[in-house]
């Protein structure tokens, strides 16, 4: 696996773990349309590579995304309607591909989680949380909408919520966004960011990596596919596991009381 | 906008807000017949004026809605079954109607909020309960079903709480109903209460309300449309939104560091 | 109603209540298929008897259901892709017919509350947790796929957690399973555990059992069907149940200020 090369975004890939660093400090890693590119490329790269089995996604400087970059905004101003829809459904096309990718996506959240960045968020598989971050959804107080994040806002947290928060822009942190269900834990400082990661890429790497990627596949089907149908592609992807590869060395290193090959 | 004369409700506009009264406190504002009319009425009335930003709802004499009115079901009695059925199904279009409304529906609940009552508080934006106010869905204790209301319940609070809810008549207080997700915020007494109600509708003056609007017609067809077709209409409001006259007057306000004029 | 004979459980009726244990405790009442059998055989039994209105279900020997059973995996093994699909599947049937059982279905949940067990804890409308019980899904540790649950444990408690939960193969207790919407309740010991489950089979003592069923059947469609189209239907059952022997009769108690007959 060859990762593109990027100027907005730092990659570390360290033991099956791809660390993906959303690297625009001085805009609070503003989501400019060069950064969803490379965001797509590297999901691509690494969508294709059954050597990735997690990407931690985060930003530097202590934000993780401050939403929608106001300079791309202004450059699409002059080339009219068409200009912004294509900027705006891009950014949704991420989303959809980082919702889908077939590993654990690992979002760490702090500072601004706003607009764009709140949306990333909640196609993560895993979400860590800093008690002091901020989150929120401020597009209609500018008179815009929160389009393209709506659905996965929706889908995250539920209808009754983001209701609430996307007609109000409220503003609210770690604790409350982990009460809501957007993320999975909160954590108090850095340290305990990092050792709450530390202990979720440890669990994810006793699973193994096919079945997991099929597994995340099905949960995301049964979302919007008849129960029926579901079930019956479910029980020809149990088949085919039980019998690979994967299902073969799992079994047997119960049975053996080992660790499997993928825990090692 | 001139509202319609209504018998049931009391009415008074204020500032970009109509506040609305279920006005029948010897029956606990049981929902009637007259009321779910005058109800849509002013639910079309107001539909159709952007100058309505949000709707407050609440019930006079202590309680928000004890349900559907007895003496209505005793008249559609000598009616047969076709008269019961356009009456329940009224009340469904009640809240299909008020679901959709554009305009942030706020409901203030205290006291009785049980069977229509509670359908109506789950299809509020936002949802504020006095702490001892008394939640439940009695209806299969009569022998009769929470009909129209259980699609709305499920989408609130979901399957697994509405199903318990709805199967053993469980009452419960603001705190529970905050705990499950049907209310937004939970109060401890009427000036708490009034507190809450301000500040939420200072956060919603500080929102566009078309953009307010346009979101929450995303938000509620993201429910139901695949995903692919919510983005592609999302980027094209988008598009619209941004180049419009509040998308115009927010950035711009944004930049010169002034509230907007809908926030003034 | 004449009950199946059964070898891997144990059937009790007790005024219309049916309570069905997990009878393998040796290996922790693993889902055998011949146990997937007759838990569909007892369903359907009593899915044709309206005078069973709630359905008990528990495991003995201190645990629910540790998983799929282990033997059967391997009995399959000889035989192909085939005998798996066919397998996984029948136990996804057993888990729609459960769903969709026309009574109250109760699960007590201690011990072991793994894959399968945990898939059938998923389809219950009532659930009551041992605080010190153990949930988890361990499937893709030994290389295989939670495949006919994913789809049930999503609609639980929703995509975002059913994710990490799966990709992770997190083990947690009856608390944090209240705190994510899996059980409605927790319980510190047997005893708190039993004076639960009285106190919600009285509350189920007070609904008409029909009503109960329609309204439980309504639920579970409004999360598949077209508003409208639940909505058309809801008040077509309305009517039908408001003009029939249980509506009458409950009307009618509730007038003479008596319990109806369904609650004497």
């Amino acid at each position: 696996m060859e990762l593109p090369t990027t100027e907005t975004l730092l990659l570390a890939l360290e033991g099956g773990v791809l660390h993906v660093t959303l690297n625009r400090p001085d805009s609070r890693n503003a989501m400019s349309l060069a950064m969803v590119q490379e965001l797509r490329a590297v999901l691509a790269t690494v969508g294709g590579d059954q050597s990735v089995r997690a990407l931690v996604l985060r930003g530097a400087g202590g934000h993780f995304c401050a939403g929608g970059d106001i300079k791309d905004m202004a450059g699409a101003r002059s080339k009219g309607v068409d200009a912004y829809r294509e900027l705006n459904r891009a950014f949704g096309s991420l989303l959809e591909e980082a919702q889908a990718a077939p590993l654990v996506l690992i979002a760490v959240l702090e500072g601004a989680v706003l607009g764009g960045g709140f949306g990333l968020a909640c196609v993560s598989d895993i979400a860590i949380a800093r008690r002091d971050a901020k989150f929120g959804m401020p597009e209609t107080t500018l008179g815009i909408l929160p389009a393209q994040i709506a659905p996965f806002v929706a889908k995250r947290i539920g209808l009754t919520q983001a209701r609430r928060l996307a007609l109000t822009a409220a503003r609210f942190d770690g604790s409350e966004a982990e009460r809501l269900g957007l993320v999975h834990f909160c954590a108090a400082d850095d340290a305990a960011v990092e050792q709450r990661l530390a202990q979720v890429l440890e669990q994810v790497r006793q699973c193994a990596p096919q079945a997991n990627a099929a597994t995340k596949a099905l949960l995301l089907a049964s979302d919007s596919e008849p129960l029926g149908a579901v079930l019956d592609h479910a029980a020809e992807l149990f088949a085919v596991a039980v019998t690979g590869e994967e299902g073969a060395e799992g079994t047997l290193a119960f049975v053996q009381k080992r660790a499997p090959k993928w825990a090692e």
